[in-house]
């Protein structure tokens, strides 16, 4: 088995590169893209990130639909509007500026790309106890996405604020298939500094140390 | 708000880097790890890749505990054993395979990271229909630390056959609170050149065109 092992070693310079498109990477929503769409070479890099991601008892229990034609994409828009709209209520005093959000790009991206779990037909390893670690799977094979699309300049969004079963049902999904992310693709015209919603105001950056617990939550001791 | 817009372009070696570390990313078990602590700069890098990841509604609804305490790491380590031994009646004619499977590295890897998900207040923005999109953050995060630390030549492995209720009871975490991975961090004397259960035949590589649909399920046309 160590003959299997690889010594290739990252470099400092490898570590910042890696740094610098987490940091640079934004969810894009319709107000930044271009209507061209990414080359076959581009979208084909970034399903190999897709994957190459982590899954759980190597399952890689992952379906992508990528969508360009027009109809559909218009079919899952209205999806969203009904359901953007009925969330609004949600937010009570901010409904107004809610309203004014552009939360999607469903039809300025030239590509969306439906991510599916599919469900395994057996025992998955690592899968019996937290039976989500499947799509969990799946999650990181986005995120895998959005990295690659960033280093290609390539602007992602994610948009969640669609109803799931009739998104599935456009899409023609298998039944048990369960979508996971809804992207929007394309080239823009920037990525902004900060987030967009820490730009708005909508909410802020965490406090560091308040996300971060050492040995255990409420101990006080420091020891790394 | 245009001028909240960043003209940063990656280049195609920077492509080339996020690439490499993609797809040299392992899951890291007990038999590879070194028990010499990562270093102070190179822990708050992961958590920095970590706390950049992406968030519905940008509400980072993440929470890390760093467990080196060896105490604790025993505790977590008899409940994955309880767990794993459950587990393994699932795999039927394959459970002398499974059994001979090294699954976690939670002593051998000094440093063990619990990634919880903290639900939120009141509502958050992109929540209110696809629920599970915090939860996702968080896994989104987790997927930065891996690609973080393997950037930093650091194994990561992330345990799942663990009973997640036990595992928040022995690191207090508050009611609500989600344990959504446990991952152990750590120097290694080497990455796999292919994934462990690939290697060991567990479980095969997909076919990539299986995993991709064009405009729908079903649909016989590739237009991209």
């Amino acid at each position: 088995m160590p003959d299997l092992l690889n010594g290739r070693l990252f470099t400092p310079q490898d570590v910042a590169v890696l740094k610098e498109i987490i940091l640079h990477r934004r969810d894009v929503r319709g107000a930044r893209f271009v209507d061209r769409l990414p080359t076959q070479q581009e979208i084909d890099q970034i399903l190999t990130a897709a994957l190459h991601a982590p899954s759980v008892g190597f399952s890689q229990p992952w379906e992508f639909v990528l969508v360009t034609d027009r109809n559909i994409r218009q079919k899952v828009k209205d999806s969203f509007d009904t359901t953007n709209a009925a969330a609004q209520a949600a937010f009570k005093e901010r409904q107004q500026d809610y309203a004014r959000l552009k939360l999607e790009g469903i039809l300025e991206a030239p590509l969306n790309i439906a991510v599916f779990y599919r469900p395994p037909g057996g025992a998955v390893l690592g899968q019996t106890s937290m039976m989500d670690t499947g799509v969990y799977s799946v999650v990181c094979a986005v995120q895998n996405m959005w990295l690659m699309a960033r280093a290609l300049n390539i602007g992602m969004g994610w948009v969640s604020i669609l109803d799931a079963e009739k998104v599935s049902r456009i899409l023609n999904a298998p039944a048990g298939h369960q979508l996971v992310a809804y992207l929007c693709l394309g080239y823009t015209d920037g990525f902004y500094t900060r987030p967009e919603l820490e730009i708005l105001e909508w909410e802020k950056r965490r406090d560091r140390e308040g996300a971060i617990h050492h040995e255990r939550y409420g101990d006080q001791t420091k020891s790394i």
